[in-house]
C-alpha cells in the first residue's frame, strides 16, 4: 500500500542493509512498524524495494532490502514551469502537481510574481511535499524542482510540445503525446511582455471556460495533460 | 473585470436600486469604489448587472442598476457528490470546484468520513467559499449546496450520466455530454459496501494513473468532465 511507504535516497540493490533516520524514521515510528516486519522503500529514481526491519533504536532503523524492483522511468516529460505563487498556493501546486504526474517543477519569478526568488527552507519545504506526495500516490519517480530566471532570461526553451494558459485563445487544450512544458503564469497573471515571449515560443491555449486562479489553472492543466 | 464583482442575491432590473451590506460593502471599501462609479454586480441566479454607485456610507452602499444582462443557465447539471472531508480539504474541493464548474456539491458522510456532518456555521462557510470563487472566476449561478444522508440512505440517483473514482476500473473516464454527476469518497476511500452500491448505479472510472487524494480526484475529475 503506497501509505506505507517510506523515502530513501540511495540506489537499491537486493542483500543491501540501508538506514532510516529523521524525518523517515518518526514516520516509522508513526506508523508502529516493528523489528521483523517488510516495508517498502522508495528512493524517487525509479525503484522500489522491499526491506526487512532489523534494528529499531531511537537514531537509526536498520533494513535489508529483501527485494528490489525497478521500474520504467515515465514515458515522457511533463514539466510545470510556473510563475512563483505565495506560498499557500505554491505548495499545493507542488503537492497536487506531483499527485497528478508533473515530471519536474520549474519555478521561475513572473514579472508579476509578487515573491521574486525561493529561500533554501522554502525549496526544502517543497521538495518534502514531492517526497510526501510520491509516497502516498504510487509513483517512484520524484519530481525535480529546478529554480529557473525570469522568461526574459531563458537562454532556450525545451524541445517538444510547449502550452501557455491563454482563456482568451481560441484554441483548447488537446493533451499531445511526448515530453510537454506547460507555463502557469503569477496570481496576476503574465505581464503583456511575458505572453509576447510565451505567444513566440509556445502555443496559447484555452483550458476552461472559466477564469482560474493560478494554482486552479496549473492543477487543470496537468489533469488534462494526463487525460487517459 | 470579474475580480472587481460584487453579490447581491436579490433579482435584477434595470433602474433598481439595491443595497450593498456586511461582506460585500466591505469588499466594496477595500477596492476603494467611490461615489459616481459603476460596479458589476452577480446574483448567482444567471445575471449581471451594471449598477452605479450613488451613496456610502458605514452601513450601506446605495446603487442603481444601469443595466442587466441575462445569461443563459449553464447547458447542463455537473453535480460533484462528494464525501465528507476533513474541513481543510472540503474548503479546497468547495472552491476550486467552483472555479471548475461544478454545479452542485452534494455533500454526504461517507462510511470512512471522519466527520459525520457539517454545522451550519461550516454549512456557511461552504456557501461564502461558492460566492467568492464565482465572483472571481466570471460565472454567474451560484454551485448549490445540498446535504445528502449516507449512500444507502439515498432514496433515488438522479438520471443522467453517473461515475465514481474507481481506480482499479479498466474504463478510463470519458467525459459524456449531458447531465452529469461524479461520486468522489473521503481521505480512506469508500467502504466496500458503498463500492458495491455505487458499482450497482453508477460507472466506477480511472481518473488517473496514480493513487489520488480525495481532494485531488475531486478536482480532478472535475477538471476532465469540462475538456474543452
Amino acid at each position: 500500500m503506497p501509505e506505507n511507504r517510506f523515502f530513501l535516497e540511495d540506489a537499491f540493490e537486493k542483500g543491501l542493509t540501508v538506514y532510516l533516520k529523521g524525518d523517515e524514521l518518526r514516520h516509522l515510528r508513526v506508523m508502529r512498524r516493528e523489528i521483523g516486519e517488510t516495508i517498502e522503500l522508495v528512493n524517487g529514481k525509479n525503484q522500489l524495494g522491499h526491506a526487512l526491519l532489523t534494528h529499531l533504536d531511537k537514531e537509526t532503523a536498520t533494513l535489508t532490502l529483501s527485494n528490489v524492483i525497478d521500474a520504467p522511468p515515465p514515458e515522457r516529460q511533463l514539466i510545470l514551469a510556473q510563475a512563483l505563487l505565495k506560498p499557500k498556493n505554491l505548495d499545493l501546486v507542488i503537492e497536487k502537481g506531483t499527485e497528478l504526474g508533473a515530471t519536474a517543477f520549474w519555478l521561475f519569478p513572473g514579472q508579476k510574481s509578487e515573491k521574486k526568488g525561493l529561500s533554501p527552507t522554502q525549496i526544502q519545504r517543497c521538495r518534502h511535499l514531492t517526497i510526501s506526495a510520491l509516497k502516498q500516490c504510487g509513483r517512484l519517480d520524484l519530481p525535480d524542482i529546478r529554480i529557473m530566471p525570469l522568461l526574459a532570461d531563458w537562454e532556450e526553451f525545451p524541445p517538444g510540445n510547449r502550452f501557455f494558459g491563454d482563456r482568451h485563445s481560441e484554441e483548447s487544450f488537446r493533451p499531445p503525446k511526448g515530453n510537454t512544458i506547460l507555463f502557469v503564469g503569477p496570481e496576476k497573471g503574465f505581464s503583456s511582455e511575458e505572453k509576447k515571449l510565451l505567444s513566440h515560443h509556445t502555443q496559447g491555449v484555452r483550458i476552461h471556460s472559466y477564469v482560474l486562479r493560478a494554482e486552479t489553472a496549473a492543477l487543470c492543466f496537468l489533469a488534462l495533460a494526463n487525460f487517459p
